[in-house]
């Protein structure tokens, strides 16, 4: 995975939006300079709109402050500076501990919050924010602070919709902007799904890699192949999320009995490698085997993640 | 998954390589005509090659037939016909039942199985053929019938070098052709290896799907965020391979730590889902974190596929 350090200062810059405004500048606040803080406010920055910023260890400001930034000598200055906050903290603790007891200026305000929080804590969030006025916009980023402003940045975002519409002109500067409804859980709740997915593609690269590896093929090698493979393949989860939403698995597709990964999971334990990835589908694939369905197609797995722990 | 039943008529025709050949076409016998031994036999008549072809039960050959195939009334017939025989069987069990018999009329004869075997099974065919003078190319198909000569179209082989370059202009027909060793197990274990990376990525997309479908969400809605993303997210893995290679997990990049994917389980579980999938990954993370690698790269889950079932 990329290094999380790099600060992304190439950002994006749209026709029409070459506004470099020196004065009358939109204002904002950014709580939080961390590498993804850092990168959030570097694009407002990029398009001239009036950053201040503040962090709760000083000494991250610098860089910021050289392309025009304020550096807030306190929270409390930072969050009287705009009426427009961001912050991007590093859990729903540091988000409760810094601004749970500020709901007096954050009143009437707009609060984007970029921390990652999963949907309970975002909800929660969500419910201070409405006791005490304060305009809350939940947002889960889908990129890394180097993509920020560049192509493929997606933030996903839940909560209040006037505050979507009304901040578009600075939330699209950091990605493609989409909004999921005013429970303000379902923006965690979709980047955690869709995070779900890549962590448990990158397993599944890994154990590819680890298969031939115990015969010196190097990972390189492997990605070199398997790469543009499973980049292609992806193509089929539209597919895949078709046969699901239909509410049948009797298609004619790939049968459930005909994708048995007994093969592969021997063929990992015979090489001396940990079969743990292919094993997790092995087991969703048995058990609707094993339940009658090994005529119905392999989507039917889905079936598995259905209801709860098993 | 794509239906099995498409037989690919479409063959892409490449520049230069439009000799349809009526007389003195090279002539090759294809011995299996399900879903895949037809795409691969039809590729073969599309490029005016002479085909004879095999099915153990009858009644399969039809279309084939009409395109210019011939249908042997035997296994042996088959086997005679051509100097280089084709077998797509089902399994070991049927390579076995059909050819190991018949060592007297494969011997000196080329013989390219892409039955799918795992890399034990078709170091087995491998010996037999060395055993009794058949010249042996083991292969993997990764692709599905619909694909066959088609972009995005791999086959896997190992086994005769010499065999592998002899019949390039047969294998190219049905797609990317790469050879991995002399060692017949080397192709199948490479298709079960990229194989095992496309399934686990499909749970993991199905556990992303099921996470949002707790709240009403389609799977196709799913799908259509989540596939770009997953997409794009497969250009990290040749960077994921460099790290893992390099024997070292201290590069800065994101730390296992940062990557805790608790905040994950939790959500599918308090959604009533099953958070199978990413539970499999966490506990690769918790792992390496509980071995005090927590600072190091997040590549480091590698290391569980490695030295055996855990
Ligand atoms: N990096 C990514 O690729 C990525 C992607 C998507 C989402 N995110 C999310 O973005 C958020 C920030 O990530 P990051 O990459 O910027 O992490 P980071 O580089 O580790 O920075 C963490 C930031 O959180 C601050 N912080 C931690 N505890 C705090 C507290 N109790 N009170 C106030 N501030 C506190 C830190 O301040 P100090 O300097 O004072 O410690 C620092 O500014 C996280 O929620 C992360 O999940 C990151
Ligand atoms: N379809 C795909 O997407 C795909 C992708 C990669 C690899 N493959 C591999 O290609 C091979 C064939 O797959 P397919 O899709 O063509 O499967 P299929 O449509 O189910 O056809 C299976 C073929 O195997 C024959 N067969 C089964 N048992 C036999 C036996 N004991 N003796 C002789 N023939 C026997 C069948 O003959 P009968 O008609 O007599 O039953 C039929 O021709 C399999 O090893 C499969 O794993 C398929």
């Amino acid at each position: 995975m990329p290094a999380e350090g790099q600060l992304n200062t190439g950002v994006i810059t749209r026709e029409g939006e070459m506004t470099m405004n020196t004065t009358g500048a939109k204002q904002y606040a950014f709580l939080g300079l961390g590498n993804m803080g850092r990168a959030l406010a570097g694009a407002a920055l990029a398009e001239g709109r009036g950053v201040t910023v503040w962090n709760r260890t000083p000494g991250k400001s610098a860089e910021l402050e050289e392309r025009g930034a304020v550096a807030a000598e306190s929270l409390e200055d930072a969050l009287r500076s705009s009426p427009v906050v961001v912050a991007c903290l590093f859990d729903l603790a540091s988000v409760e501990e810094q601004l749970f007891g500020h709901a007096d200026l954050l009143r009437g305000r707009v609060l984007v919050n970029l921390t990652t929080t999963n949907p309970e804590e975002s909800r929660k969030i969500g419910r201070w924010a409405a006791e005490n006025g304060v305009r809350y916009l939940d947002g889960g980023i889908m990129a890394t602070p180097g993509m920020i402003g560049r192509e493929g940045s997606q933030i996903l975002y839940s909560g209040e919709e006037a505050v979507f519409e009304e901040e578009r002109d600075l939330l699209d500067l950091w990605g493609e902007s989409r909004y999921f409804g005013s429970d303000a859980g379902l923006a965690s709740l979709w980047d955690l799904a869709i995070l779900a997915g890549m962590y448990v593609m990158y397993a599944g690269f890994f154990q590819g890699a680890a298969m031939v590896g115990s015969e010196g093929v190097k990972a390189v090698d492997f990605a070199a192949i398997a790469q543009p493979f499973l980049r292609s393949m992806t193509e089929f989860l539209p597919v895949q999320a078709q046969v699901i939403d239909s509410g049948s698995y009797e298609h004619g597709g790939q049968s459930l009995e005909f994708s048995d990964l007994g093969k592969m999971v021997r063929a990992a334990d015979d090489q001396g490698v940990s079969p743990r990835a292919v094993q997790m589908v092995q087991d969703l694939l048995r058990e609707q085997i094993d339940a009658g369905f090994g005529h119905e197609d392999f989507e039917r797995i889905f079936e598995g993640f259905r209801g709860g722990n098993q």
